[in-house]
């Protein structure tokens, strides 16, 4: 299921009969007072590692720096410029392209990534026609954010009401404490966040939600809510997925 | 209201009341077998230019290329790769940015634009702050895609039911028959268009909609609907922008 | 004449008998005191679309923002990086020659576009030979600036003598009062200006020139020789036009 | 000592008393028949977060895709252009420094990584220079290559003597066998490997080593040489580290 | 005189006195059958170095290769893409504005480089404005063509009339006579070559000028002229370099 | 045995026996405070030409320019940043495989431009591939840096002992010496310099070089040291070269 773990002649076997794969993409970002700064990365790569194990698609490492320019006022964070995650995405679907791989699946933990994700995959589909790859006819991409899926919104709208908030959002919170049981300890009550509202830079970030959250209450986070929101999101993207896979 | 018409001097009085301007943006591209490859630019200048008259508002000229990568494989189309709109997105915001503006309200006409667009803000919200800018930690943009506004699709809905499609849509086309009677006598009666469905490369595009039409019925079309539904948009933007260039 | 108001079929018969595509490039930037900040994108148009219309050659939307780094001292001026402005040119040149297009002549309106369009000529050319274009050995792109066509200049220098100027000349000035009559009204006496001079950053460009013009008296233009100038420049381009269609 | 699994404030405590960070750096690339693609990016984390573990100093997410240009030829392999990968890194750098971090330790697992990361640092060093940060005159960066540390390769050549090859070598190979046990599995013997010789483009290289190794035999690798090696990298690379943190 | 041949604190004192420095600009590029495929380099590279003795103005080393795609159609030929010209110039510009030079002053040997190094010239403006140079509202570069120089082009007139053409000149083979006897051997009668016409791709370059030679017969060039021609093209641009440097 | 005196069709009867050819690769940068500025350009091509004659492998034109980022805090040194120096040995390797040439040698003078010379033949590889160049599978490029050829290294050993240093080296300097006469009168007895160390930032480099050697004492040099060194590079390097050409 790991690409990392598989030798290249078993990536040849697996083009016989599939095509698709999963890139796992997150981000490396302030995510609250309490929150892990790894948070998007762990729960992208561990949505996509269910995802791969309940499908047989292949999953590719996490790339684990995303888009995170307005976070960049918060000790910690590490962000590509969308410059750069353009050309990291593209040179990813070029590299899969040349293999033969048709259909990319990009599992996304980080909202700061989406546009730029699409935009990349439109770059890449435009380079691989104009290198005339065999594949470029049929080439796909697709971004699925996991925390986006219908089943897993309603699921936290149940568990946390309008305390869901934005950004460092107690269902991704829960998730890594599934996740990584050292994080429980950071847990504690915290303030009332700062509404939710817009993004822009890095200093007008810092200003309008001070200790990084944007309406969340990451406090009300649990365990074994992360086991649940896990498997809801991975069953969730499995339709997307095999929908994606077998669209004519 | 059009930058295009003022003097330096003009704006320099403007600026000291208003720190907001309206970047319209189109894209050049097929519009299936009877429709404009210009629809898009054309669509998104009438809407910034009406709400400009209505807030009071400056407006820059269209900047009438984006990214249309995907309707490659329609003679006409000019696209400009991501990377590409990226940067001059970028440049625009720093320019205006230079000066002291602080609001930027993008009124876009096509969605193949949005991704880079938001991307292009964020790139921005960095250099402005990498070099410095005195007004960077006030630098806001918004992209708004007057296509999706509330009150337009709700009309749109009414007019055309399930046939307004996604691309080369009645309600597009209906603008533009308003804005040039030339266009009037390209409508005719076209064949059911190919269902709507997802959007990769320009050769899968063009197998995919033949006639570059996504699920729509454009013969629907009819100028007074144009002139409804860009007061519509005008409108429903108005009150999007007030909210933008008020907010604290 | 207007490929925005084509549909894509009419462009695929249009290249049945014609390779040959205009292109209009302006600028936003200042002119002077009571110039229009679109004059150069305004006039680029216009001339374009004059010189369509009398030769039936088809006329792009025009690329209104241009490279205008030096006028960056004056507010409303919106400039593209000399790199962002050769990689748009390079792309709109790419995206027509993948149509069929093969002679592409451009309207330009504006001095500081000339080195960065000649520079997007070479790296599009050399593109197409690299992706292998079909057309590539017969693409052949022109840059083409009416205000120095010898007949305008010379009826410029008829009209203005050395009042013409260099920057916010009176016979770019009086092509917009021709096109807007509003801009009448912001005509007035002006001190003398700055004499002409060399070209270099913005600051040096403030301080040489403390209002914008070089050398230039715009109080001098009339509407009627905007007309007149406007038809002088669409016949003398369309000369340069026929000759660069049929060349061998 | 996971970045990751810190919140943003203990990074700013961390700050407080040390100004280090690490980086693991890997590469996403076949290794031979039998061993894993992801050998480069698990080997390089494991010896970073041990390193980290030893030393106390954070260690943030690996970036597992690497410049693997030259084994492109081989299924399975994603590779970052040079290009790419150098403004990957050059990102992270600033991030970094933004924060105050002064020193950055490349934990490096792939040979072909290492002239973009130097090259990397310098434009790194460039723009922090440039933008003034206030760590700039402070900033360093040091690239190790865990497998070039003496110990492990004297280790090495006790254990595999010159049947460790240049790729796909024993030694690295070991370590994933002690990483992920499900790796032992694939192991077998093999035929003689290509030998050792220089490395160009991928076609090149595909014809020079048809399997993918470099004069290795990975079949040599044993789990307890894993953890051995892992342990002799970390504790040469805690010396280094060590006299980088603490140099003057 | 050269830079090369200074130390660093040689240069530190030449600043205290002069801001000004020569940067010689050739190209790589085949010169008909007979020519030197380096005579752009040579020729700036000699008449630069004749301008520094003559003004006492340092002059860099040349930079050899420039923007020549259209010869690349022609063995030996060696092209910078404009976009890496430009980045080319940038950078030297910018180094040398570091320092503290002001007045930079390009002597080009070849047309193909004229556009990229204006363009460049205007990005490099825009960085050292947006890094904050101490020097940027002083900064200025200038572009003098050697073979342009008024009394060059008036001797050349006169020595090959109209036969001088416009690539692989007498004018400028007499110089690389002058300067390498040994290519005095390569001279021989040729045949009409074709004459002069427009420029574009290498395909089409190679198509119309197929010895590479626009309407030029470079049997006329003799050694003596060479001489007599770099000192005219020193005496010229040693005006332009005095008005120049001494300019308010 | 100087691309730069062949015409073109010299370079194509070359390249019917011989594919190979040799770049000089300099820098432009303080050497200390009696050392040239152009040491490291004037050596790079006085080695490459001395190869050229002893192998009869064509040379081109010295590219004087490399990454010299850290020494941008003395006077005089120009730098192009790494991505840019990456640009230009790509577009060159580009150049000369358009043509056939296969073996491409890089005489290198200078040790900052190591990295990204290595980068830059990874991305020329990989361009290569992607445009289907004919010579593709056959395109190989070797760095070979003068300095470090094991004779050379021991002769300095020699001849300087651990004065030798790592920059403004005495070895270095006894070459330029040799070359130029006039750099003699320059040499004078200096105070010992700061010892060797690492290298980062123009800030810290000036900071721990305040004159800009690295260990060495340059008065130690003698021009009949440099005759030497450069027989002794020259012989050397040819070896490596006969290897490099005739490898299968
Ligand atoms: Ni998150
Ligand atoms: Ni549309
Ligand atoms: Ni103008
Ligand atoms: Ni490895
Ligand atoms: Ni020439
Ligand atoms: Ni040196």
């Amino acid at each position: 299921i790991r690409l990392a773990l598989q030798s290249w002649p078993d990536v040849d076997r697996y083009l016989q009969s599939c095509k698709g794969v999963i890139i796992p993409l997150g981000s490396t970002e302030q995510h609250g007072p309490t929150g892990a700064i790894g948070t998007d990365a762990l729960t992208a790569e561990a949505v996509a590692l269910e995802l791969g194990r309940r499908s047989g698609v292949l999953v590719t490492p996490v790339q684990a720096f995303g888009m995170a320019e307005h976070h960049l006022g918060f000790a910690g964070t590490m962000s590509l410029q969308p410059a750069t995650l353009l050309a990291v995405l593209h040179d990813m679907v070029l590299s899969l392209a040349t293999h033969g791989f048709e259909r990319i699946f990009v599992v996304n933990g980080h909202g700061g990534n989406m546009a730029t994700t699409r935009a990349a995959f439109a770059q890449a589909y435009g380079t691989a026609a104009s290198r005339g790859l065999e594949v470029a006819p049929r080439l796909r991409c697709k971004l699925s954010n996991w925390f986006m899926a219908g089943p897993v919104m309603r699921r936290a709208r149940e568990l946390y009401g309008d305390r869901e908030g934005q950004h460092a959002t107690p269902s991704e919170i829960a998730v890594t404490l599934h996740l990584h049981n050292s994080l429980i300890a950071k847990q504690r009550a915290l303030p009332e966040a700062a509404p939710c509202g817009s993004i822009h830079g890095p200093a007008d970030f810092r200003r309008r939600y001070p200790d990084g959250r944007m309406g969340s209450d990451p406090y009300l986070a649990k365990p074994e809510h992360g086991l649940e929101l896990l498997n809801t999101a991975a069953e969730a993207l499995r339709e997307d997925l095999s929908t994606f896979l077998t669209a004519a």
